[in-house]
């Protein structure tokens, strides 16, 4: 629907200047904006070019956009920082791009009630470099917090590398506004810890990718600055089965390290290639931290654990060691683009399967011939396969093996995505998880918000 | 709806008979189980008796159950232990109350993934009296724990005593078996700590009070028991107002208690003189426990801002004297009991905002002229006012008052429903929270799930 919907020619016209009667300058159809906003950072773009991009300036922007949209059944795509890695931002022929990302202030910093009211395109980053001095800190850490937006990181559900210790979005979220397909504005939530009102509309839009309703503002659960110093130590093992083993050890005996992560060989060598390092001296490598008050006690527990299960453990002696350990890690993404074209996988699987979910994905790269360098967000079971080909388009070898892969996480009691979402390129998974029966509900849901159907088409719900 | 809707006559007869033909001596038409499932511990219940009492047994019973009552167009309200506090469970004329008590079962419990398996009418308590020697517990602890279902913890979206710390039942469920309307069977949810695969209906089930489906099944996020002893100690306060500054004080300095229980000049006085204990040497106690690691220096620095802020501080030298001063606010609803018939309100405000909420309850006192014994969960900002009353009918007095105060509560930002539920006894204020937008959306949300308005009709909902 993405690219069949939307409207064309003479009417197209007429909405671009129904929007630019309303909205001023803040519609651009400039030729960059138009194409920068067919893409996310998934590697996929939509097939055609938007109406307009609308920067939206305040909520009586959001909600003018939605009642021209509405009146004129022109599909909307809801935008933050378009760093999503399902294409859940990408938007096609006749459709507008609503970019949240100019609203980006923060409105209210309670830190008495562990609370902060803000506008959805604020970064995560430049959020909690501003809490820092109220000494508090939102949680939720996407590996893209320096560049994706709060408004993104809670339409996705993302979550990130503190997850297992700190949650994910969907627990540091207690109220939002939201402007509807029509253009009236809701308040879901409330301020308070607790508050069971009617049903839990605020979670239903946490991870519903734009297709809901558009959220334009959010009051978020803070949490206190841990007091202590976090620890860093690196372990290196093997084999990947070996150091998946090792990371369900470390959470077995009820370890609770606040980062796990797990990269295996190809991942840790690719690393090692950008940052000129020495190759590594071992198949896999855990790199973990700790915090809190317990922090040094935590750390040498669990370098004990690691060590029993294999583990060549390196501890860093201070906080800029720990940074270079952890550089290793952060060096991912760009050292799986030297492979070549990356699609980034995201199945997530209960912890004590870690090590089975990698024996899945080695049988996959067996039976398919393809490369599948992985990290893990070991701590919590989340992986992030990485799919790696030549070229523009993902081949359909490349979704084959991905559909193999997907069907082993159900199995073993996971899940098709652990944080990025299902965008355009997972829905047609979608009813495999969830059954058609869940489906055909779900899908009943998204009508009564927007029974003219034009949120975010075709995106997590495709026909 | 709950007294008009239903089926009489002719017509339920054949009801029972075709519910007797499935479900055999699962189908109670015993007047004391008819008249036990007419109210819930609310002090309300339905003006006439139910059709039935079906005692469900399995997945399968609870399905025949809901495709009987889809054929006949028969109402259901699904039910725990009938502990509930807002009249969720309360079934009227030509209704089924469909028990859930007897699905009892531990399925599955995984340590080292934190998770457990379990059918909804297992007892609190008696779950978590299983879970121990695994070394893990489920967090959500409502005062009626040793009497209330999980299935009803999660019906209701319980809280309890711990919750700042540790969370509310949203908090501490993975995934949810739940029977539709029409008896079709869903599974919402996963098992993995991630997990963003479409719409979060989890979510959207936790705090639905019957009126979506029947929950049959649910996933338990666990903890690991902490290590460490509990530390109790309670302060005697001059005013409720002092008290309640004192315990936004102890939140506002960054320290975690376990419990944070405050209670009223009237509530301490009934129930001292219920435990037969000399009169209370002031007029609010504030009631701390602390756990953990760091469990002893807490209590020390808890008792310091306690002080600070003009408490009396006793602190138990062990745990049975810890249990000691507990017991007193444990002896709260039974000492409401002996003042007359109570109607136990439920709001919630942001924690800064409690000793103005407790103004507030002053102010409506006086200008309404009632009693309204207060005790709050403190360390998260949720009040239980006790409005006394003679008689078996809430007067319409009570309802002014409460009224009033639900108001003031959500005028500070706060809920009218921190733990307990909409029910019947507040569904006339739902929209008021909400707003008539969103109550129309949640309204169309349950015809999707309910087209035929069988599932607790007249709950939550009221038209």
């Amino acid at each position: 629907m993405t690219d069949a919907g939307g409207t064309t020619g003479a009417h197209s016209t007429e909405v671009v200047a129904r929007l630019r009667n309303a909205l001023h300058d803040r519609v651009d159809t400039s030729p960059d904006a138009l194409t920068a906003a067919r893409a996310d950072k998934s590697g996929h773009a939509s097939a055609g070019t938007p109406l307009a991009v609308v920067h939206a300036a305040s909520i009586a922007d959001v909600q003018a956009t939605m009642r021209i949209a509405a009146e004129t059944r022109t599909p909307v795509v809801p935008r933050g920082a378009g760093t999503g890695l399902a294409g859940g931002a990408n938007t096609g022929t006749g459709e507008i791009s609503l970019s949240l990302r100019s609203m980006d202030r923060i409105l209210d910093v309670r830190p008495d009630d562990l609370l902060a009211v803000v506008e959805p395109g604020i970064l995560n980053a430049d959020l909690n470099a501003k809490l820092e001095s109220h000494g508090v800190w939102w949680a939720p850490d996407p590996a893209s917090r320096s560049i994706s937006t709060v408004g993104g990181n809670i339409a996705t559900g993302a979550g990130g590398l503190l997850c297992a210790k700190y949650g994910v979005v969907r627990d540091a979220v207690l109220a939002l506004d939201v402007v509807l397909a029509d253009g009236r504005l809701i308040h879901t939530g409330h301020r308070s810890v607790k508050g069971v009102t009617g049903l839990d509309l605020t979670s239903l839009f946490i991870g519903s990718e734009g297709v809901l309703g558009v959220v334009v503002g959010a009051t978020l659960k803070l949490r206190r600055l841990a007091p202590g110093q976090v620890h860093t130590l690196a372990a290196l093992f093997p084999d990947v089965r070996t150091a998946a083993a090792a990371s369900a050890a470390v959470t077995a005996v009820g370890l609770q390290p606040s980062v796990m992560e797990l990269m295996d060989a190809t991942c840790l060598a690719a690393a090692h290639r950008l940052l000129h390092l020495a190759p590594p001296a071992g198949g896999a490598q855990l790199t973990v931290q700790t915090d809190g008050a317990a922090s040094a006690d935590e750390a040498a527990a669990i370098a004990d654990v690691l060590r029993a299960a294999g583990g060549q453990v390196e501890t860093a002696r201070d906080q800029a060691e720990g940074e270079r350990l952890l550089e290793i890690r952060r060096a991912m993404h760009p050292a799986m683009e030297t492979l070549g074209t990356t699609l980034i996988e995201d199945v997530a699987v209960p912890r004590s399967r870690l090590a089975e979910m990698f024996d899945e994905i080695a049988r996959v790269e067996r039976e398919h011939g393809v490369v599948i360098p992985t990290v893990a967000h070991a701590g919590d079971g989340n992986l992030h396969p990485n799919f790696i080909f030549e070229g523009t388009e993902v081949p359909q070898k490349i979704w084959d093996a991905a559909d193999d892969l997907f069907h082993a996480a159900l199995r073993l009691g996971g899940t098709l995505t652990g944080e990025h979402g299902i965008g355009v390129l997972k829905s047609r998974w979608l009813a495999a998880e969830l059954g058609d029966d869940q489906w055909q509900l779900q899908r009943s849901i998204k009508t009564v918000f927007d029974p003219l159907g034009i949120l975010n088409p075709g995106k997590v719900f495709s026909e």
